[in-house]
């Protein structure tokens, strides 16, 4: 799969180095710093490369992995995401990133869904904090371990969403339409409080499931 | 441990059966039937009572736990809540039991709060569904399978909220101040579409912790 990337924080970085390690293709982009986006390549290896928003989103799937007070730059740059299939593990966090700035009646993924009409968008990756993903991987021939949930209204993104969650090795969890968002964003800063804020973390997961099968 | 229960639906109910069957005094109220409070009373067995509202706030820990609909009608049967600890597993639901009606910038928890100014007030047992109870109570020699989540701004009722956890045979996870339940509220209705909406439930669980953990 070509995964294009958007966005080279702590997300972005962290799943495309992962990405590439599994095999994938993997573009970086949008980072104020070249330099940034070549190291990263660079570290991922020879399946990775270096790009503009443009060009990452030619790949198969997207990765939109922005800050929320980015999310308008970095898709103009990307240009026409029309029958792309874009998987936003983006939450709409204030410039504090302690709240969110939508909630309750409407998610940042579905306003993202919104922005880009023609898109296939599922949510994924929000919920967990990033400093987990390297054991996820290490672990990821015993699968199952740890859980992670996405939401979409339509069954390609969902399906990508999933295979990329499958790819570090969460136990992707399909909480079904993209508007279950509401409920996964609010979830995504619990989380954060007890991955950054309590002795549990930061390597903090979460396993959901059947009681006994936990 | 002696605990009034408010509210004789699933959660009040088999909740207070539980706590009763561990050894402590409980006191069931609130019914539109006389007979449902002393039935419930006769299962949970000899340390087991009904009452009205009133008589089960005599208790040390007070479980809120009615529909939201109900929540005025019982704090005004159930008289000054002024120093008591009150552990609410309500979730601010409208009629169809399918949106919240409060969230984003407060939560149920905090309106409860706000309603009972000098109650020290925790939130837990919400975020699990209570089909899942009698499995984890049958499971409470071996703790630490299913975790559940909880929030104060009064280090008593959170020691209260923790202790009920522990005794259902959860592992109670602090997450802090009240206003978490901004948060928990929403993850609620995420684990109700889990355990209600896919083939993982509904005796559904989740386990939160460090990822070597799990």
């Amino acid at each position: 799969m070509k995964i294009g990337i958007l966005g080279s924080g702590l997300m972005g970085g962290k799943l495309g180095v992962l990405f590439a390690q599994a095999g994938h293709e993997v573009i970086f982009s949008y980072s104020r710093r070249q330099s940034k986006l070549d190291d990263l390549a660079r570290r991922a290896g020879q399946t990775a490369a270096s790009g503009t928003p443009a060009e990452a989103a030619r790949a198969d799937v997207i990765l939109l992995a922005v800050h929320w007070s980015r999310l308008d730059d970095v898709l103009s740059q990307a240009g026409s995401l029309v029958g792309k299939t874009v998987v936003t593990c983006c939450v709409p966090l204030d410039e504090t990133d302690s709240k969110l700035v939508v909630g309750h009646t409407d998610s940042g993924a579905e306003q993202i869904a919104r922005k880009l009409p023609g898109a296939k968008v599922a949510a994924a990756f929000q919920s967990t904090p990033s400093e987990v993903f390297a054991e996820v991987f290490d672990a990821r021939q015993h699968p199952g371990k740890a859980s992670c949930v996405y939401c979409s209204d339509d069954a390609d993104a969902g399906r990508a969403a999933a295979e990329l969650l499958t790819t570090i090795g969460f136990s992707p969890v399909n909480a079904g339409p993209l508007a279950i968002a509401r409920y996964i964003e609010p979830f995504a800063l619990l989380t954060a409080q007890l991955a950054y804020g309590t002795e549990d973390g930061p390597d903090w997961a979460y396993r959901f499931g059947k009681f006994n099968t936990l």
